[in-house]
């Protein structure tokens, strides 16, 4: 199984995690996923998504490319509809395409996920241009993550960076993207 | 014609134009192009793709994922096997798809271009996860082009941002990009 044809290349691939709690409630998170020699993630304590892979010992890698998926799924929780399952994991119904992994603690550094690829479907393939616009929004969102955890100012001009690319090359699911982040930090 | 099925979409676009010259020579550099209510790019003049379209009247817009493509089309000439012919019209040999357009200069600004689309292909379909590493490589390649012709230290702060990103997310691709990048600018 070639990760690549489900979008997921070498380096960080930015996709949404999707896991399933003990009580069978889904959850959305955006994660990268390191694929070097290994297949492996950074995923935080204190998250649904560690708590969820704890209890059921996978998650499901969705390949999206809606920047406003991303904010949602960062910053709050996605609605019930947007999931479906399969295996008992939870899909979102917007992806692109899907894997599943076992997931396995690494034995020294507590953040650091092990994923062995367990299966994954190809749902829609495009023709995508690079689009700065949505890329600013997935840096931006990763900075606001920062900027609630830390409130260190220095995120807020990283921030301030990120709009004005927006605000010039970014399409009406871009502008929606960042006037929700906006709403977040004020 | 919808652009969007070519990959280009609402906001700015990041392709690379290819043009031929008077006299028959292929040229490829990056643009963005911009897709409000009309389609239209930004060119400036003292550029090969500026005086071609002047010549012909023509461009293509190439749909391209690979981030080595862009430094090299941006800061250097791409070799002429990169390029086949259609209609008379140079498109790239691995561009994911293509639209042709007819360019109409516009009557008071000088650097703006407004783009009626001829016709356009569709070549490879793929999954793509967003990459940090890729998107940094989009962004460096801006700041390197701004710095060789302003020489504003700023810009060399904002390529070690993103270099900073290249990195930490980018795969193989992306740090050969970066390495030819930093060649360039030493």
């Amino acid at each position: 199984m070639k990760l690549r044809d489900f979008g997921i290349q070498d380096g960080i691939s930015e996709v949404i995690a999707t896991t399933m709690s003990k009580e069978g409630m889904p959850n959305a998170a955006p994660i990268g996923i390191i694929s070097d020699k290994k297949i492996c993630a950074r995923i935080y304590p204190d998250t649904h998504t560690h708590s969820n892979i704890h209890a059921t010992k996978k998650l499901v890698a969705n390949v999206v490319s809606d920047p406003l998926l991303f904010v949602s799924s960062a910053l709050g929780d996605l609605d019930e509809r947007e999931f479906y399952t399969v295996d008992e994991l939870p899909v979102l119904r917007c992806a692109d395409a899907w894997v599943s992994f076992e997931c396995e603690k690494d034995k020294q550094d507590n953040t650091l996920i092990h994923l062995h690829p367990i299966k994954g479907r190809i749902l829609r393939k495009r023709v995508q241009a690079i689009s700065r616009g949505t890329n600013a929004i997935i840096e931006a969102t990763i900075h606001t993550t920062r900027y609630l955890a830390m409130k260190d100012e220095k995120y807020l001009e990283w921030i301030a960076h990120y709009e004005d690319i927006v605000k010039k090359c970014g399409g009406c699911r871009e502008k929606e993207a960042m006037k929700k982040l906006r709403e977040i930090i004020q």
